[in-house]
């Protein structure tokens, strides 16, 4: 199958699967259901399911099974929870995003934070339904202090900060935005009954394109309108970024090395120009 | 063994856990880490630890095996990430806890919303560690929007709302604070691979308890100053609670009836004293 077609088949069936895992509107108590379907089903390139299924196939899976749905889900659900705590006004008080208002510009700081917190619990429920435990165990690694967390914490912590190191921008970048791709690849591997080896290599190429990811996400911020992003930009002059340590040149220059050191990992399989496809697609995105 | 001293063996088990198990305040980044370590570490009755092993042993479990020990420390670090992301400004705007500062008043609100987001993860990496998916789903599923974030809501929208209902009062307290207690006693349960006529009757026990135990906390909240209970009190006025629908007297009744038809509920055998003492304990208490 084609790279897009995949790509497209694979979002829908990604998409359906959110709208049938999260409560109706209707439920009560509907304010939080409203609030969670509107961040969750309002557009997205829902990239981390796709690199679940990726992973999966390039590993030799088949097919849409309900197991790794789930899991391609609950990676989705945890990018949203993070993204709706992100844009609080205690964090980077963004008032846009997709396009239209942020959750707590929506609907209330108190019922945002609820929201991402019931995200969050949302996810592992569907995690624990792929029966697999370390699916599970790597998740919530990913994503704690270690992980997701640990590079919003430093994020935060450097914001306007002068003499910022190298390593401090590459420790943020890794973390925040690297940790939840390289486990999507991972529980994606994981549900395929990969070999440790395809698991390493997996994880070394989501380290790369995720890092090659978060800095392309940065020149955009600078070389973007808001009406082409769907977020507020310019919003990073105080951030810890790429383009503000190397500059636009050399930011470029560096995403394109990463995503070149991604492709050269993966062994060759029929999976394989997918997995290029999509490496590529990180850094010539236009938002 | 006696109450008091399983209570307080148990205890300190739990706490000996939690120390070990968070990471070191050293570790980076280091802030979020001094923030975690506060709340988890600062003090606590350690009820819904206390619930898991009860219910453990009560269902044949013996010893402190890890596995029940992890689940026991997640329970504990799921109602700490719900403590602080309650205090927080925009949700109840509390400035005390356990006797000192709450987290986003010492620390700060972005890192408060992410040390919460961080126990949370924490918890779950620790439910996976049992080893048994159904632990991971049980507690997923009691604190979502069908538990602990669908009660917090119902709380904040009907908060200074005239005309409440007793079923929306109902449908808070069993949500807000039951729903935790009662998974606390299920997967204890769960870990010694109670029978499904046990876990009913816990999971009914853990109803009546944990709403008498709210009962308690809002009757103490009006009872009691802040130096008794280590947190701000007569806070309560707007909120929609059982003393101010029913009255305090009335409010002490029926906490009592909960916690009378609770240990009825239970068949005897040698643990059944010990969630006697327990049930007796949640309205004797002084804080």
């Amino acid at each position: 199958m084609k790279f897009e077609s995949y790509i497209e088949a694979t979002k829908r069936r990604v998409e359906r699967s959110l709208d049938r895992l999260l409560p109706l509107e209707e439920t009560y108590p509907e304010v939080i259901h409203r609030a969670m379907r509107y961040m969750a089903l309002g557009g997205g390139k829902r990239l981390r399911p796709l690199l679940v299924f990726l992973a999966y196939r390039w590993c030799g899976g088949t097919g849409y099974p309900r197991r790794v749905l789930f899991a391609a889900t609950a990676v989705e659900l945890i990018h949203t929870y993070s993204l709706i705590h992100d844009d609080l006004p205690a964090m980077d008080n963004d008032d846009f995003r997709r396009g239209r208002e942020s959750c707590h510009k929506k609907f209330g700081e108190a019922i945002a934070i609820l929201a991402g917190d019931a995200l969050h619990a949302k996810a592992f429920e569907l995690l624990a339904r792929t029966g697999n435990n370390r699916v599970v165990r790597e998740v919530a690694q990913a994503i704690g202090t270690d992980g997701l967390v640990g590079g919003q914490v430093m994020d935060i912590v450097l914001e306007g900060k002068t003499g910022v190191s190298k390593e401090e921008l590459y420790y943020i970048h890794r973390h925040k935005t690297a940790a939840l791709i390289m486990v999507s690849l991972k529980i994606g591997a994981i549900l395929a009954d990969a070999s440790p080896r395809y698991l390493r290599i997996l994880t070394s190429y989501g380290e790369k394109v995720g890092l090659a990811f978060q800095i392309k996400d940065d020149i955009l911020d600078v070389t973007s309108t808001r009406e082409e992003l769907g977020k507020t930009t310019k919003k990073d002059k105080e951030k810890v970024t790429f383009p503000a340590v190397f500059g636009l040149k050399e930011s470029e220059h560096i995403a394109q090395k990463l995503v070149d050191e991604a492709k050269q990992l993966l062994p060759r399989n029929d999976w394989t120009p997918h997995l290029y496809s999509l490496a590529d697609l990180v850094i010539t995105r236009k938002a």
